[in-house]
């Protein structure tokens, strides 16, 4: 039978957002691939009462397993390992041994840095870190913070509680060796394959889609049906054990029936499928931006392996460098300004001859919050793909923040880069 | 006195982490504005009764005030408003008129995209999106959906529930209601002011402020201090009451007197600090970047006036692009490697020639996980940058993943940009 878990993430950088959380949704997913369902994450500042409430609440909610991250730190703020020593009945101590390996790493990452080393200041913050509740298992640190696999104490009921630091680097880095400690170990034994499959589309709303699920409804048992609409994409996201692989196949069939022309993914998402298109047909791209500045190439080059495909970009923010790097005539600048379908075709076409590209990507609009005009409202944005034998051109309206402009401006150059390459819905 | 409140943030694209969520936090930060200080967040999947979970356990707290974020969309598996009703005691039903409304803003919205009206198809979406709890005030939609303030029914106890979209910007939309809303309007009456301040330093170990902080902590009553490092910048934010105001600026004193030289901000953050630097003394940066692919381009233009200081930036990824606009000598790429310490000055100079800027700033490494070798291993990353009069440079060896190395590599780039303007700690 499948299990659950729940997640703690701590950390008052985390509760109030200077620090975006990557750890919950990594966990879920190496968790969900092992076959355990996460229902809750819950984000606690650095209190203990509240990181306790936390646990009570996880616990209560009857999963055999919790995951903590972060508030393994040398601070007083960083509580974790105290508090749920505490929670499962089990008193922390200074480990000794695992005290002396810490204080060498925290010596040889001051050398490192060149900073002031004063073994005396950071002593205590070390004795700290070392301090394991009686009966858990360490993980070794990655950084400086151990980890540690904390059961309940011996005669008590309850959830595995598994400890891990805050920085992703070394939460990853232990993530093998949680799963090898035998009290999660023994957990995870004969739990089966949770699937998980997605379905992506581009012009269908969420409403239409709603009423091919009431539809197929009797046929759908055994799937977990998500869905989510983002910047016009459309997400179907489908959890089943092995036993509903057809049911799932027939809800494949279901929304291919009534939405194929608008369906461009079965699993991969758009910058899988634009990537793929692009080194399937041994094409490379470059790109040229003004109001995005830069965010599109760095999309395009976030993906190991890009070199295949991507030449480069230019972020040409002041006018000059639209004429200098990417000759767009002066002429066309002041005819119909740096915002309009004349530069960004331009765009598009001085990236492909300056990088000698197969596929050049122009973009160009008022990103705001300034600089709009009655004319060109903030939100306004030109985008042109042009390729060996087709250009596409987008005049769009955003609205949202600055950030929500040049995001939703980088996912539309996207999509028309993946229907100039592949065809589909048009974007 | 100050108040707290719960967030439940619902989705099960959320939990996976296939969307970020970035409702959490700004919904933190803006009821930290008006004194009310979040205790936990708690993201759920999709299910029924995990939210139901969710809020009993925030319930339980004794928090006055929950507010939920998604799952108002027109799809079986969007059931927030559903359940907020029920937990609260209200049942629900159709408001004719609030789908009067919704209606028309969908028939609206598929004539601008274009894409296949079908009414039929989404009535009964619009419906399910019309279902208001008995004595909800209704929030009016900015996207479809609209939001709710459910309070508990006549004779219960318990918090008032806010009820507000997922998508960013609709939530946004309909905060300023749902503060103006009786219930909420109600409850932030005469909640006194919750101050935060924040101090960066860089060359810091966490440890070694811990040790201040514990000499200092007789003088620290009053103040809620929280650390956190990140890529060697360690932040410490303080929150406290007006009346703690004495205490805060001891705690200033305290941390200037014994790590002065590593503090860069005791306010904003690198990359205001750099922009400020940049404007306040009317100078153009711009860059050429290899492994970071546009990223620090991108990073510069994300605040709004940034045109004030950016003239673009270079994602020079093939080397024919960095010879080609950037002008780095093919002699020194062959005689050095792409990734040296030679191209990245030969990059951060093309920059500054190529697009005529006072600054400019190269980047090259290998960001992995292909492309190492035994001499340059991924990870090993080239920094270089020149001014009017300074030339900075660094060599890193990064840990992690490429988007880490990537992330690092571009911080550096800042703190680099810090350190010439600005001098102070070293990057």
């Amino acid at each position: 039978m499948s299990i659950r878990a729940g997640i703690v993430v701590t950390g008052t950088e985390v509760l109030t957002g200077r620090v975006a959380d990557a750890n919950g949704p990594w966990l879920a997913e190496r968790l969900r691939e092992l076959g355990v369902d996460v229902g809750h994450v819950v984000v606690v500042g650095d209190r203990p009462d509240d990181l306790r409430d936390a646990l009570a609440f996880l616990a209560g909610t009857g999963v055999p397993l919790v995951v903590t991250t972060g508030g393994l730190g040398p601070t007083a703020d960083d509580l974790t390992a105290e508090v749920v020593g505490a929670f499962q009945g089990r008193p922390s101590a200074v480990d000794a041994e695992l005290e002396r390996r810490i204080a060498a790493v925290v010596e040889r990452l001051m050398a490192m840095r060149g900073w002031r080393a004063d073994a005396g200041s950071t002593a205590a913050g070390v004795r700290k870190q070392a301090r394991v509740p009686a009966g858990a298992a360490v993980l070794e640190p990655v950084g400086t913070a151990p980890g540690l696999v904390v059961p309940p104490a011996d005669g008590r009921s309850g959830p595995v509680v598994v400890v891990l630091p805050g920085p992703p680097g070394e939460l990853r880095g232990m993530w093998s060796a949680a799963l090898a400690a035998g009290p999660v170990a023994a957990l995870l034994t004969d739990v089966p394959e949770l699937r998980q499959e997605t379905v992506r589309m581009w012009g269908t709303l969420e409403a239409q889609l709603a009423a091919t699920l009431r539809d197929a409804e009797d046929r759908l048992g055994g799937l977990e049906i998500t869905t989510c609409m983002r910047e016009g994409e459309l997400e179907i996201v489908t959890r089943f054990g092995p036993d509903a692989q057809p049911a799932y196949d027939g809800l494949l069939d279901a929304l291919t029936e009534r939405h194929g022309d608008t369906i461009f993914s079965t699993g991969p998402d758009l910058d899988a499928v634009v990537a793929g298109a692009l080194t399937g047909r041994g094409l490379t791209v470059a790109t040229a931006e003004s109001c995005t500045g830069g965010l599109l190439a760095g999309r395009l080059s976030a993906r190991a392996g890009s070199s295949a495909f991507l030449l480069g970009g230019v972020a040409a923010y002041a006018n000059s460098a639209k004429e200098a790097l990417l000759d767009v005539p002066e002429a066309v600048i002041a005819e119909h300004g740096a915002v309009s379908a004349e530069v960004a075709a331009a765009l598009a076409d001085g990236a492909r001859a300056r990088f000698g590209a197969d596929v050049g990507v122009g973009i160009t609009g008022v990103a705001g919050p300034g600089g709009g005009t009655a004319d060109k409202p903030v939100g306004t944005v030109h985008l042109c793909v042009v390729g060996p034998d087709a250009r596409l051109s987008r005049a769009l309206r955003l609205r949202g923040s600055r950030t929500a402009v040049r995001d939703r401006s980088v996912t539309m150059a996207m999509h028309l880069l993946r229907e100039l390459l592949l065809g589909g819905p048009p974007a």
